[in-house]
This record gives structure tokens, C-alpha cells and sequence, in this order.
């Protein structure tokens, strides 16, 4: 401990100060996380956790979450007194304001060392649990020297609350993630009063039974949060530290309550509190010497950071981690003749089952891929030959049995890309991605590179009902911005919609995908037509009377119907668009090339006509489903939902007709 | 206990060979958890379970849910063998066949005696929650000799390890449900195989931990089974019962393994059980001996029923409590008063706070109405003085202090809606629709009558930035059958849109709400305008050259956006459009009134403009937001999103031009 301990509450009180500052200026904000957990901060910042200000993308830094990031100012105050680039204080003066770093809830996008966007509650610390994944996996592969530190995280008792912190801590205990801290702040208030208004429970048992230890501290004593975290760091389990706290600590007449977790103190409230807390300087403005103190905080991790350097520049594997960290692709060779053979092949085959096929591929060529599924492995069709098991006993797996947890699945796998060195992709039934909606949300917002694996992506699941079959999922999930959504239509398809997930570096992907077989549409595997988005599969023979636009499984069909118009002397074509965030980003040219705008248009999707207007033009045909779908096999309920061409056929030649 | 205790080997082995032959004829579903609960539900049905076969509705009945939805050959059994009209022999035959009640999974509007439709794993027993406290609030409210009945779940670990069982178990627990008993098929087997592979929990720790009451028992052993529910009844806490079972227990090679979770066991494997369990009959006969000890089980319930029938004869409330728990609703008097009165006063307010005013004359009219929020209630405006809390302490309250816990809520209000006797409605930010989505989807599913009181409705909320803004949420709502969706403008509006949503008797409704004030559109309060979906609200002055379609806060914007068209010598006309359904729901010739094909149509709405397309045509003009929002002031926000007139004006121009 290089920081003299009697300039603890000093340092902890310029926090204070600044997130009472910028929350007033803003008039909007939340001051009293911030002020409550100012201790606690101030004890990890200064004497555990491992960065250097310098260089936020050190790979081996400590990951710090603030899973409440509503108390966003902890850490703006945090990242500017221990000296990283931004925020400014201009940018703390900005708080909340349109151009400034410094927004509503901390942006991974915006600031180096903000590790992940939070403020969904309960994700922060899920994405930990991601980040802690990532970094003991890659501990296993390239050993202590490159990779060993630590996930903090700062949690309220809304994380705590909510249900994907089950799902959370129940597999950072089971895989014993040692190395995953996480500060509660226990101050016993949510924002509609007293946690006792909606909760009786015993936090700590709870975590203990999810098999973490637990530790509880005064939040406003520095040497007892100091001896916790020791006591944490001391267990071979996931820890958590249970920091009693008063919420506001130091706005004299408002901490301990409600009143101040999510509004301005008010210029009285601040004045009694510059008082009680003895802070003179003036807004915005940091004593020299307290500002020395952080600054002084802020260099410790320059010696371990350097020494790493060393470790790098004298290990074999600095070129492999180098480029694993950038997340850089390998050449995909084991890709490209998988590619070739099933062209030449031509399967009949599942495009989930395609989806494993090509996943041994891939999962062969690009060692940073970690697989897995919220237990539907074999349904899902994620794990392949190259990718053993992850687990407690050997963290070098590649292949994660997430368990029941289809959010914390997906907010594990936004924290394992946002560290950087895995690229994770996971699955579950379509219908579930309800489940982890706001995680995939999360994905786009902070442009992860998540693969999410949506098999069963229909009323082609057949028997298990209308609870398992998506209808509006599709569309709903196209409508959310930064996320790319292919339905591939046969193993050609699914192959070239992998290949572009996999290079979709900036972003997510999310693949749709059937449990029933489908017959190939594609011989040939030299461009890549899914990256158009949507392609002319089949042209008309006899002249243009109508285009058939369909997607994934509904392309066989639409062959069919077309080759059913051409029998009668009606030319179609039939596009296949695997996704529509891809032809969207084509040029009008080729787009106006694959729709026409005189013709008329059809689509063909088991899934809501919600949105399909935009291709078809409202006065075209949209085939697909606006009800819930029922449960029985799957040819007869395609058949009973018109999925067939004596159904499709009358309804295009009465629209031609009128 | 009339059944003679030696006889509950045979019937238990009735519900397997049920399960074994019907799984086995649809070659499709789940035969390991109906085999291995065949014991558990024996005892519970024929010992504990009050029902009356020949009324399934009887109001105060034991609500029993199977919340491993996939075990649904369990209930069939159940419900057939004790004597319910459906479902019949036949029906079981054609288990999972198009047109049978038997569906995959158990779906409440095809079956009477299956109280909620389960599947999506967790959210049974969270239904199972608001079961038992609809229970308990109108136990309070009508008297025990009217309401007094208990909630029985059948879980397995997967519904115990998603995240929506820790929300549910807590709310619970803090409201002390004693009459809720879970008990747990702990088979240690998910679909994945043992549960070893994800899960290192101890269930039952973290249950106390919640606040529950824990028993286990030897899942096969009769005795052992009943002794641990008296041991839960006895007990005020809910119980969890730790049923130690064996999946698909009596299936001789494939027992206790995830073999037998979800596939047919073939024909050798059924020729083994039956000599294992001594079970001569053909398949889906039952002998005759068997069937009459499950009939006798299932009259049992008759004298309870007949004296609760007495009970209600006599009683004074017995208009009150039938007309409530038909869902009749009382006459709207206050609100028609407050409706007459905001049309006059034309209060400038932001919609949530309309809402509030709102529901603080319908809660005065409906006693019914249950109001609640995940922690928001003071941002959702959801409380009122109608509304006492419903607690622990006194469970004749009508509101619900849900916690940070929004599908908990959501599956909660599912549970409430559909025990019936009151009416639902929760709120917490538009945003985590998105944590609750598919309990959402579930209610629309189930035909629930539940409203969402989603506030916070886009941009407008201002600096809490992206992670709070909703975008794609509104479009990707009104993507879900059977949801209706309504987006007010003003106060009036939202009046209107409550009426509407709380006369939905047979779905749910969702209202999306402004933080922000705005100004009032409408002074008459004659015709609910509203319930057409959507209407002219100003007529073109100048000759008409564009439609303006907005919706909620955007109709303000609309308005100025037309009088600049207008004054320059552009007719507009504004449309508000608060409910694609209800506009979807007119004849032709209104829709072709309100939206004349010829003309330009231009949709403002601060959010996606994903769908938009139906109503403007793909060569209309679509204002609206396709990326993630910003931190800044909402004023600030509109005006770099274009939401102004100086941005849209130009934009129409443009259009018209060309």
C-alpha cells in the first residue's frame, strides 16, 4: 500500500464531490451510488486493482465493472483522477450532455476503461462473469506470464435482484471463477424505498449455496474493506463482498434514503455536504494534493504493466496472443473445403445440422472460438470435435455446458468478446432469444462479436407447440439496430452466413435456424451470395409475372411454387435473402437488379408478415403467419398454416388476375 | 385418505403407461418426467389436490400447474383418469396431433383443468406466484368461506435454474404465500445429461435463503411423499418439496438417464417396462380396477365443492364475488367523470402522469384492478390511493411492491390474471419490455388479461441514455399476436387507451407512455376515438398533399409540422394511430377513409421505423430512429434525430417534388 491510508477519506470525499458537481449541473443523475460507494472505490483502486491509465487496452489490466451504472459518476471520477486520457473535466462538466463521454450510464464506446455498458440491471455483473470466463480460459492457454488478473465489480441490490443474477452467479460458482469479485453495495435502498418493501431474503446464503464465498465489510471504513477484499482474494472461490453502506454518504439531511439515489441534491444539500465533508474547492475543482494522491494511485500499475511487456516480447506465443487479442481470424482453410464438398455434395440436411457441420470446420480453423448452449447441445447442434468442455477442472475447454441460463448465456458471452481473445457463440431454441432479448440488445449496443445459434426457428419444430414456436421473432430481432440476422436456406447458405458472423468483428449475428431437413439450393461456393443479403436463386423462364422473395426454409417452397406459376406460363423468380441488414447495405443498383419495382412481389416466410411490406409494397403478398402457431408434426401444420404450393399458387394467380 | 395406500402403485403405473404409449404413438415428447412423477402426482391427486372434475372452474379449487410444461402427458393423465370430460381416450391417442387438446405442452385454452399454458421453462411456477396471491387477496377480501384454496407446481431443475425462479421464489417469500407448494422433480437430469454438467447449487440452501420452508423426500416411496406435503401444509411459509426421483423411473434400460427426457422410448424399452412394472394392459387401456380408484380420487372434491357451494348461497358478497370473478367490470363512473373533465380542462401532461390520473378513477370504480411496478412506482405512475400495498401483513392491499423483477411481475400478473377475480396491471420502463418479453408473449398466448404499463417510451426520457431508450421496442411489440399495443398522445388518449385496454378482457394489453409532457390534442370525450385504432385528428385547410401518421408523443410534432405545410400552401392531414391493432380491426372503407391511397403518407415516430412501410408505402416517408439513441436532454435528443419541423418539413417537400 503505497498510498499514505490517512488520505483515503480525502480521495473517497473527491468523488463525492464530483458526482454531486455533475449530477447538479446536469440536473440528472444519480449521486448517491457514487457517494455511498466512494469508499469502497477509493480502497480498490488504490491498493488492488491492476491498470495503468496509459494504456486502457493493456490485455492483462484488471476488468473493473460497474454493474450499477446508474452510478455512472464513480467511474468518470474514477477513470479522471487516476489519470486516463478522457474523461476531462470538461467531460465531467458535460455530464449527461449530447457529445460528452461522460452519458446517462457508463459506454463501453464512448470511454477507454469503461469495460462494458451498463445500466439493464444485472448484466453488468453477468458480463463479468464472462470476462472472468475469458480470462481464465485464456490463462489456460497461454499461460500465467501473458494472461493472470482479476474481475472487479461493483454491484447494487438491483443486480442482485433481478433474475439473470441467478443465473449469473450460479455459473461463476460452478465453474469456481476465483478471480471474480464483486463489491455489493449493501445499502438497503431501491428506488421505490427500503429493500424491505420487496424483498426478505438472505443475500448472503443465497450466494453461498451458488458456491461463492462471502465477506462483509463496513463500506465507510477503509481498513475493513481493505481486510475483506484480502479475505476475498485469500478464497479459492467466487467472492462477495458485502459492503454496508449509506447511500449519499456525506449529503448530511438526504443520505440513507430514496430521496437520493436518482435526483439532483439541490444546491442547499450540496452546500451541507461541502461542510460536513470539510471539501472547500470550489465545483468541478480538485485540490492539488488530493489530485497527487489519485495520480500517484493511478501510476502503481505501471511496474506490472511493464514487466508484462517483458513477459510478452520474451514468450513464444506473443505473435498467436497478439493476434488472438486483436481478433484476428485465421486462414479459414479447414472452412474453404468443407465449403467446396458440400457444394459438390449437395445434403439434404437441417440448417442446424449444416450449422454443426460447418462449426467443426471453423472450430477447427480459429482457436479463439468458445462454444456452447443453455442446455441444448444436441438440439442446438454447437458442439464439435475441437471444442471440449470448459469446466472448473481444466479452463482450456472450449465448449461451455451454460446450464438453463439463457440470459446469462448471452451476458456472459457480451463480457467474454468485450475482453477480447475468445470469440464466444452459443445457443438455444429461436422462441428463447426472448429470454436473453436485452443481452442480444447489449451485443449491438456495444458491438460485441457474439454468435447467437437460433435453432428450431419455426412451426418446423413441429410437436412441441405453439410455447416453442417463434412467429414474431425473426422480424422482431431484424428491427433491432447493429444486429444481423441470417436465415440461411440450405448448407451453401448457413456456411457463407457463418463465414460472415464470423467476420462481423463490430457487431452480433444471430442465425435462425431448422430443426427440420431441407434440400440444397446451391452447387456452386465461389462468391459469397449470402453477403448480398438477397440473391436471385432462380431466374424466370417464361415471362416475369412475379418474384418470390423467401428465406431459410421456406426457399425450397418457393421453387416449388414457382415451378408450379411456370408450369401455367407464369415467369418467377425466386430470391433467396438471407438477410436483410445485408441487402439493405447494397447498392440501389443491385437491389433494384433483384426487385424489380413493376413486378409483383411475394413472400414466402413461416413467421409474421410484420414488416415484409417493405419488399413486397403493401399491395404484394405476404405468406406467413400472424397467429400462434399449434402443436403437431411439421409437414401438417405447414400445410394447415398454407405452406404449400396448392395453397401459395391460387393466391398469387388471384393477385396477378386483379 | 379413502384410497386404499396399496392401490397407488398401480396408478401411478396408469400415468406411465400412459405417457410411455402416447410419447410412443406420436413419436415426438417427453415420456422421463411423467414416468418419474407418477408417484409424487399419485399421492398429490389423490390425497392433497381439492378439485371437482365436473366443474373445472370452480373458483375455489386447488390450482394445480405443471410447470415442466414438457412432462404434459403427466396432466393428460391426471385429468383424464380422474374423471375430466377432455381429455378423452381418443384425445391422448392423438397426443401432439393437429386438433387434439393434447398438446406438446399443457395450453389452458384447450383444456379445462390445466390452469396456465407452460413450456418456457421457469415461468410456471412464477404464474404459480401470482396464483397464490390472487389466492390471498381475495381470501381477504371475499372471506375464507369463499376463497380458501391452495397452489400446487410440479418444476423441474429447469424451471428452478433460470433466472425468472429467483424473482419468483423471492416475491414469495417476501409475501409469505404459505398455501404455494412446489414440489421438485430432483431427478439431477437435464436435457444436456446429468445436472452436474452446469449446476453445483444447493436448491435447497438457496430456497431458505428466500425465505421458504424446505422437505425432501423419496420421490417413489408413497408414504415418504405424503408425509413431506403434510410436513409443507403444516408449515406458514411456501414449501418447497425436494422430490428425489428417478427420470422415466420404470423404464428398466433408460431410466435415470437424459435418454429418456425427451424421446420416444421405442418399442423393446416399452415392452420391458410394462413387464418391469407389471403392466398387462394394451397400450392406453387402463383396468378396470385402476380406473376406478383414479374416479373415486377424482370425486373426493365433490362435498368440499357442494359445501362451498352452500357457502356461497348464504353468502352476502355471493353477487360481488361471482360478478368478480367472472371479470365483469363495475360502471366506469369516475372515469367517465375524469374523462368529461380532462377534455375540458385540456391538460398539458406527460402520458404516464395521465395514466396515473387515469388509473386513480378506474382503480376508485374496479375493485378488482391490482396495480404494481418492478421498482418504478414512482416513474411508472402506477400507484394509486385506491391502491394500499398488498403485504405479507395485510394481503387485502392492491398494490404490489414487485421489485427489481420484471418477469417475475410479468409472470406474476399471467398468474393473477388467469386465476381469475382480478385484473393485472404493472409497469416498469419500456426499455425491459425486453426482460419480460416472454411472459409477455405468454399472456397474449394464454388470452390473459393483463395490462403493461410500459413508461419511458423512447428518446424523450432524455439522459439516461441508449441503454434506456427504447427503439425497435414499440414496432417489435406490435409484431406479437394477439397483444394490443397503444401509444397515447394526450391525456385523453390515454383515458381512452385504458378503457380500451381494461375492456380487452380476453388478452393483454400494453401501453406505451411519454415521461415528458405534452401538450393536449383532443377537448371531446364523446366517441372513444381511440378504439379505431386510428383516426383523422386535423383535416387538410389548403388542398391535402400528405398524410401525416404519428403516434403518441409525435402527434404534438405532427400537428406544427402541418400547419408549416399548411402555410405554405401544402394541405396535411394529421392522423394519430395509438393502436395499429384496433386501425387493423376496421372495415376497408374506414381505413381507405383515413388513409386515402393516392396521397403521401409520412410516419413520425421517435423509434424504428421497421413496419412502418404498411402504412406509408415503401415510396412514403418514414421519420424515425433505426440506430441506438444518446445521453443528452430529450429536447436535445429530438432535435439531432430530426424530430422537428425545421428537419421534417424539408424532407416532405423534397418528397412531393419528386
Amino acid at each position: 500500500m503505497t498510498i499514505d491510508p490517512t488520505r483515503l477519506a480525502p480521495m473517497a470525499n473527491a468523488i463525492r464531490a464530483l458526482a454531486m458537481d455533475a449530477v447538479q449541473a446536469a440536473n440528472s443523475g444519480h449521486p448517491g451510488m457514487p457517494m455511498g460507494m466512494a469508499d469502497v472505490a477509493t480502497v480498490l483502486w488504490t491498493n488492488f486493482l491492476r491498470h495503468d491509465p496509459a494504456d486502457p487496452a493493456w490485455p492483462d489490466r484488471d476488468r473493473f465493472v460497474l454493474s450499477a451504472g446508474h452510478g455512472s459518476m464513480l467511474i468518470y471520477a474514477l477513470l479522471h483522477l487516476t489519470g486516463y486520457a478522457r474523461p476531462t473535466i470538461d467531460d465531467i462538466r458535460n455530464f449527461r450532455q449530447l457529445g460528452s463521454p461522460c452519458a446517462g450510464h457508463p459506454e463501453n464506446f464512448e470511454l477507454a476503461g469503461v469495460e462494458c455498458t451498463t445500466g439493464p440491471l444485472g448484466q453488468g455483473l453477468a458480463m463479468a462473469v464472462g470476462m472472468a470466463i475469458a480470462e481464465r480460459h485464456l490463462n489456460a492457454t497461454f499461460g500465467a506470464d501473458l494472461v493472470d488478473h482479476r474481475t472487479w465489480v461493483v454491484a447494487g441490490d438491483g443486480c442482485l435482484m433481478e433474475g439473470i443474477n441467478h443465473e449469473a452467479i450460479g455459473l461463476a460458482g460452478h465453474l469456481k471463477l476465483a478471480g471474480l469479485n464483486v463489491l455489493w453495495d449493501d445499502n438497503r435502498i431501491t428506488i421505490d424505498g427500503p429493500t424491505s418493501l420487496s424483498t426478505s431474503e438472505d443475500i448472503p446464503a443465497r450466494y453461498r449455496a451458488s458456491g461463492w464465498h462471502v465477506v462483509a465489510c463496513d463500506g465507510h471504513d477503509h481498513a475493513d474493506i481493505a481486510r475483506a477484499i484480502d479475505e476475498a482474494l485469500a478464497d479459492p472461490r467466487p467472492s462477495l463482498i458485502a459492503c454496508r453502506t449509506i447511500i449519499g454518504k456525506g449529503a448530511p439531511n438526504k443520505q440513507g434514503s430514496h430521496e437520493v439515489h436518482g435526483a439532483a441534491l439541490g444546491a442547499d444539500e450540496i452546500a451541507a455536504a461541502r461542510v460536513a465533508l470539510g471539501w472547500t474547492a470550489p465545483p468541478f475543482e480538485i485540490p492539488a494534493d488530493i489530485a497527487a494522491y489519485w495520480h500517484l494511485a493511478g501510476r502503481q500499475g505501471q511496474g506490472a504493466h511493464a514487466a508484462w511487456r517483458e513477459r510478452l516480447a520474451a514468450s513464444d506465443k506473443a505473435a498467436s496472443f497478439t493476434a488472438q487479442m486483436a481478433g484476428e481470424l485465421p486462414p479459414l482453410n479447414g472452412f474453404a473445403d468443407y465449403l467446396a464438398k458440400i457444394a459438390s455434395d449437395q445434403p439434404t440436411v437441417a440448417t442446424r445440422k449444416a450449422s454443426e457441420n460447418t462449426l467443426q470446420a471453423l472450430t477447427a480453423d480459429v482457436p479463439a472460438m468458445i462454444g456452447g448452449s443453455a442446455d441444448l447441445t444436441g438440439s442446438n447442434n454447437t458442439k464439435t470435435s475441437s471444442t471440449k468442455p470448459l469446466i472448473a477442472q481444466d479452463y482450456s475447454g472450449r465448449y461451455l455446458y451454460y446450464g438453463i441460463r439463457e440470459f446469462g448465456m448471452a451476458a456472459a458471452m457480451n463480457g467474454m468478446a468485450l475482453h477480447g481473445g475468445v470469440i464466444p457463440y452459443g445457443g438455444t431454441f429461436l422462441v428463447f432469444s426472448d429470454y436473453c432479448r436485452n443481452a442480444i440488445r447489449m451485443s449491438a449496443l456495444q458491438r460485441a462479436r457474439v454468435i447467437y445459434v437460433m435453432t428450431h426457428d419455426s412451426i418446423g419444430l413441429g410437436e412441441d407447440g405453439p410455447t416453442h414456436q417463434p412467429i414474431e421473432h425473426v422480424a422482431s430481432l431484424r428491427a433491432m439496430p447493429g444486429l444481423t440476422v441470417f436465415r440461411p436456406a440450405d448448407a451453401v447458405e448457413t456456411a457463407e452466413c457463418w463465414q460472415l458472423a464470423l467476420k462481423n468483428a463490430n457487431g452480433p449475428s444471430l442465425l435462425a435456424l431448422t430443426r427440420q431437413n431441407l434440400p440444397a439450393q446451391r452447387s456452386e461456393a465461389g462468391e459469397n451470395l449470402s453477403a448480398r443479403g438477397a440473391y436471385r436463386l432462380v431466374a424466370a423462364k417464361a415471362p416475369r409475372k412475379a418474384i418470390l422473395v423467401a428465406t431459410g426454409s421456406e426457399v425450397a417452397l418457393a421453387i416449388d411454387v414457382a415451378e408450379a406459376l411456370e408450369a401455367q406460363g407464369f415467369g418467377a423468380d425466386v430470391v433467396s435473402m438471407p438477410s436483410w441488414e445485408m441487402f439493405e447495405a447494397q447498392d440501389a443498383t443491385y437491389r433494384h437488379d433483384v426487385l424489380p419495382a413493376e413486378t409483383l412481389r411475394v413472400s414466402i416466410e413461416a413467421g409474421t408478415t410484420f414488416g415484409w411490406e417493405r419488399y413486397t409494397m403493401p399491395h404484394g403478398l405476404r405468406i406467413g403467419i400472424d397467429s400462434y402457431g399449434a402443436s403437431a408434426p411439421a409437414k401438417d401444420l405447414f400445410a394447415h398454416f398454407g405452406f404449400t404450393v396448392e395453397a401459395i399458387v391460387p393466391e398469387i394467380l388471384a393477385k396477378l388476375a386483379s
